[in-house]
């Protein structure tokens, strides 16, 4: 959960925008389940975690068109970048991380089984203590990828990491060579890719490394 | 997963007892629900774990009735205390487990519910961690039981521990002496009792604790 254990992480976005309730609610749930709702430390979740976004109105400008258009979409582009920015603040807060990991699922049979997807594979604590031990350990990954329970083929599914496929189709990459793979892995920032290779739902979830770290803040806490 | 890392798990037991093979998987289906599919070192799975249970029918004894009967009762007994013993050897083998943890679920609406509730705390990083760290953090309990996402009320939940009620129908027992939960924390076997207070559905289920020992192996090694 998020530090220092037991936390209310309570969030609060304001805008001088003058947007009505029912435009910026439906605004806020697209972009919390896209940013907020990706994320994940331990799969362990807080009892009353919030996000509330209000628009003072203080800004003159014409009235924002129920239907949408150019402005509600540029205010939504700007609130996913700031709910992004926020989300990533707290996984890389997450006790004991020193990786923040990126997971970009692709070929999914929808979007709801690419999510469902990366985030077991995100929860898994084989793959984030291989994340931790700083080793790209593509079998975890497809084992992961295996207990979501969501429609996938050994044969069709494909697995990179920082930009290089390391198996494509079920199989090894012919002439792989993991010495980028290698210096990736090393970094504070790491990309996983898995493509499911059976349809066009695709999904992005971030959570980070399981290191010694978080069993000494966990294991430590008195109640 | 089982020690030692991506290993598969394969289980054979053998009988002398002469039951025809519908019999004997149908008693092997019931037993392993029950029991290996009742235990979670860390959620994550093995790719062929195998549970085979083969009768050489070298032993002279009347036929088994298809219908069942006090014979086939008294196997069906004996083969589950051999299922769990073998299934809590697996999870007390658990990457660097210390201890063994039993949750019992009552109350659920239904036993598959109970099942669900009791996995998702045997899988909670923080339930774990603070079982490691010798804590009775009932909060940890509470909340895992809340994101299993099944029917489940606060003001009906009971959780104890040891034998001891910390918590009844949504609040602390009255006059609540944690002396002998602290004394339970310190053993190498941890119970812990759930109660929803909805209905009549139950469920056993084993985990262990998540301790540094886990980090060390998964963290270090190899793929």
């Amino acid at each position: 959960m998020i530090a220092p254990d037991m936390a209310t992480m309570l969030c609060f976005i304001f805008t001088d925008a003058k947007i009505p309730a029912p435009v910026l609610q439906s605004l806020l749930k697209k972009g919390v389940d896209e940013t907020f709702n990706c994320t994940t430390v331990d799969s362990d979740t807080s009892t009353s975690d919030s996000v509330l976004l209000i628009a003072t109105g203080q800004t003159k400008h014409r009235r924002v068109p129920a239907e949408g258009g150019k402005m509600v979409a540029d205010f939504a582009r700007a609130l996913k970048e700031v709910l992004l920015d926020l989300a990533l603040q707290v996984v890389r807060d997450g006790e004991g991380a020193q990786k923040l990991v990126r997971i970009d699922v692709t070929g999914a049979k929808t979007a709801r089984s690419a999510k469902k997807i990366g985030m077991v594979v995100a929860n898994s604590p084989l793959v984030k203590t291989a994340i931790a031990g700083e080793d790209a350990n593509w079998g975890r990954i497809v084992m992961a990828v295996g207990k979501a329970g969501e429609p996938a083929d050994r044969d069709t599914l494909s697995i990179g990491v920082g930009g290089t496929w390391m198996a494509k189709s079920g199989g090894v990459v012919p002439g792989y060579d993991e010495t980028p793979v290698v210096a990736h892995m090393k970094g504070r920032e790491i990309e996983i890719a898995i493509d499911i290779g059976l349809g066009r739902g695709k999904a992005t979830v971030w959570t980070c490394d399981l290191t010694h770290g978080y069993i000494d803040i966990n294991g430590s806490y008195r109640s």
